[in-house]
């Protein structure tokens, strides 16, 4: 196997992208190699793209970028019996020790040692990725491949919303880019009964109406406390959904939480963020949750589920599909704001 | 306030129930006056009407019955600031002594001297009710009366529910009376992708797909494991609401209820059960939990925003409404099995 | 009943108190006269004395401090049924309304109207203090009086430590003042295997170990990082209870809790605190708890329990009984450090 | 390594076991070889010895019995690099399939296809034992191999306790085997302020008191409910840990369980149980956890770190330390009901 693939590579320190030729990789012990059939953007993957400097610290070209995909296992390493070949999968992109305090514990997702694909392994932005096996996700019959790459960012969606339980439950959403577009969708299908999204760009408010909000706000148009209160008999929202990484989106929304209530943070900020601790969290009695990764495979499971059984319908979602080829236009629909999920086609 | 009032009562031991006129009630210290709108017919009412043997040894004739309601505050007592005459109010059915040890620890559902409206004090199938001020819940303006009675079994089924989460859960109902159809729709709503409702009554299967569920069963036509297992990927569900009260749904359902599942019991059964604890409990480390009554105010709260949102429609279950004068027609219908709710205008 | 009795009162704005005579208070309608015989200082006592900006803003002079007690009820307002003249008690210090959103939903600490003992409402240094009956807490006959005035700040302790199960947690504490020294017992008496304790004052350092710490630590001799993680295996701790309010602190150990570990934040902070969000709570999945007032009467309940059982004893943490008279030199003490509990005989 | 060693065995159907002279097995990919120098003797050992009907439908021999030990790794198969040969170790003795739909989603101790070290597997009543290398626990320096081999049971103890928190809750066990006697030490070290425990046994009675009971029971001499009750003030218990497997102690317990209360149940029922779940689970609210297997390794952590802090101390427990020669002695004593632990010494 010393064929040639497509790959989309950060090929040294710096913006930019290239799509390349690279050789097909081949699967180690207890690795399989995945056929991709179709990968999507996160807004991590422009980060690298334009060289931010989380990028430039963390990644070490030459690089595949891409961590969420759909494909079919092509080939399996020494040892692996837990797929087969030509089994439709994505796969969980943090790929964990297994030995560390946090995986023998069941919090795989906060490894000490995680390696992530498309960061810190080869990425799926190419015809074929190397996974561990035990990072596999058999693919649901009913959910095509361009959902199924939606999976992963999901997940992350899922494990914001469900960090407690949401139903009868008013729920604000800061920020409407793909991930707390998702949010909105998990809050309505599990039962929240108020779904506000704030969000500067109206595009993505549209959307937001669409995934399931019953209050949409653009923060540079009206100041977002009269609306909460307005939609929440003046009690405040039961939980904060932060997605959007904004400090000011933070800042105004803390106060909005109901005394008893519960934020999940899941936006990535510019830098420290200041806290009136005593008002906004202690005095309230607050419950905050980090979230990142997913539950291995308690989250997967979920997902697969809501998504089967069409509780979810992510199609309004996927605004563009491209071929690879096409995937500067598809980092230019990223940064213009002007589309849900980007999903190439390979 | 000698007036005179319209009451459905058990005037005497022995079956059967009577239309007389009584005395309008004055509300004491703590207590208000309810003006009854409309009230609806609960299992517990038939049980009081057939003079079963619970009846017979736990009401005290004569007695007033009925205790699922909505009305107007009429008049209030000596020391009530809490709601006003004139709102539109349902109660908590269950007066709770506020003192003992569950009481103080957020348990009131399950008070030790606990007195139930209806059966213990005098009940709501009349035009007027005397209910403490603190047992009073303020109705939501988008909740029609006809609804908004169906409250109090609603919080039953809720809780009988979200005993835990239900997010991505495979769920199956065992019995499709009033409160059964209502899990359906409160699964539904709350994010089970998976919902399995089993009743020998064709009637109210067919009620249960209005409500919800996925899959419907007739047990006395097709043996239930077969369709379950079909449903769930030969997994079991996740979750077993049992609503029958019968010993051989229960032992027929709970071995599909998958290793490390849920059981919520509702039902009330003819007597004691015998259940094979190791291998059906043990072994498969479920977790059963006990439902009765509601969490003050809890539940209600999450009852009444999931109906104002309209994330629950019950109107597909109030399928008779009756004046009071047609009460012995409600209880024939009730005893038919060919009703959902029924419910009485005053 | 117009008798004098002894108040310790901020009679103006401005630092200091006086101990002045001051009219026996009548209890309304739902509300008991106590006796007091013991009262105990707590830090917000010393924030209201030394006038500091908070005490400044929420205080309305004249006005009798003080919250945490014991004593006896000496009389009962009208239409009090649930205690009797004569009962041994203490009380739930946070006075709730019982009507808003969080009173019905069973989170009365956090009421949106509460008014505090001793802040919003007549205080405890005193010879006699009116509270809403529905406050009272019966005291246990094998918990003495200036034990029992510990409830109420043991109930701060208490759900600090327990916002989730601790036994086999690895703890850290930051800050050893009487709350702080309590998480520590609570901590040990609740299966935490590795306590650590951190402070600067080194004669509360001792008192810690008294009170359960495995491992103290001098922030201004030893950096924490180096001892924590060698007491946890180079992992972490699982769970910081922050209780100094010190900036500083929480910076320190925040990076010291292991990923998926767990954070309480009692501690009142000067001012807004910058935190690194992204790395500190979101990559780590953190899950942060703000603690206030204690949950009625769950947290009082485990309290009289566990110190009713000796499961945890609290003497070696009452350094000081005073008579109330000497409440001058109660205040020097709490400012000098060097003292647990100061407690004040009535 | 064709060498020869020690094996207790069950050679044929029927009662007995046999020590034999056994090939040293090899470990094959993914597997451990560990050399055992202890190992305890539970009641599942004793059922097989017995031939009991649950023994001779799942035992197929010749079959090395024995799940519980500690040793040292002596020789690692192919592909193993998560431990090292010397390391002192025990193992999870549930070998769990890593696959299906309970494994994926952690919950290895319900695993669909679980294969029993010493039931369906080779067991550690012999010198050595093979075992996956994911199944093996390293031991804590400062927990000896004579209890280190406890910590497999202990944990079915530890998570029948922790089903919930236990601070502040009282507590009764029904049976003091040595499960149920590691139960009494595990709410001690976990902040439980009444345990109660009732065996028919002196002997166990005494060993209760030692592990942190408060109160005990004969059953035989005293019916349990009025010593319960006189030690909850009334109310019963909060939490019942059924260990004995005996329907009366059941029903004799439940209804001293409070409404709102818990039950563990762990006890092996000699058939099915009739149960009263009208009046003892639905109209009290109680929730019931069936308890089997541990939590891969959640449950372990938490074991050893109780050990290792000496936060619990099992020495008192293990009352009879044998070489593996006196095997027959060791079964003796376990039938006699006079001993704690059996430790045989290899």
């Amino acid at each position: 196997m010393t064929a040639v693939m497509r790959a989309v590579m950060k090929i040294a320190a710096g913006p930019g992208l290239s799509l390349v030729d690279a050789p097909v990789p081949e699967p180690g012990p207890g690795e399989a190699l995945v056929r991709i059939s179709t990968a999507s953007v996160c807004g991590t993957d422009t980060l690298i793209y334009d060289w931010a400097p989380w990028a430039e610290e963390r990644i070490h070209p030459p690089r595949i970028i891409g961590h969420e995909f759909a494909g079919v296992v092509a080939a399996l390493g020494p040892g692996v019996s837990s797929i087969q070949i030509g089994a439709r999968v994505s796969a969980e992109s943090h790929f964990f020790c297994g030995r560390c305090y946090q995986c023998r514990t069941g919090n795989q997702d906060v490894c000490r040692t995680v390696r992530i694909m498309g960061v810190d392994a080869e990425g799926c932005f190419a015809d074929y990725v190397v996974v561990p096996a035990v990072n596999l996700w058999a693919n649901h019959p009913d959910i095509p491949d361009h959902i199924a790459t939606l999976q992963e960012p999901m997940g992350n969606a899922l494990d914001t919303v469900l960090a407690e339980d949401v139903a009868g439950k008013r729920v604000l959403i800061t920020g409407a880019g793909p991930i707390g577009l998702m949010c909105a969708a998990v809050a309505r299908a599990c039962g929240s009964t108020r779904i506000i999204v704030s969000d500067p760009d109206e595009y993505r408010l549209d959307l937001a109406q669409k995934m399931g909000a019953d209050v949409v706000i653009n923060p540079h148009v009206t100041p977002i406390s009269g609306p909460v209160l307005a939609a929440t008999a003046g009690d405040g929202v039961d939980v904060l959904l932060e997605i959007s990484g904004s400090a000011k989106a933070l800042s105004d929304a803390l106060p909005l939480v109901t005394p008893g209530g519960r934020v999940s943070l899941l936006g990535i900020f510019k830098g420290p963020v200041p806290i009136d601790i005593n008002n906004l969290i202690t005095f309230r009695r607050i419950r905050v949750y980090g979230i990142t990764g997913r539950k291995v495979f308690r989250t997967w499971t979920t997902v697969s589920r809501l998504l089967a059984s069409r509780r979810i319908d992510l199609s309004p979602l996927v605004t563009h599909e491209l071929p690879i080829e096409e995937f500067e236009k598809g980092f230019g629909l990223m940064r213009s704001g002007r589309c849900g999920k980007v999903v190439f086609r390979l």
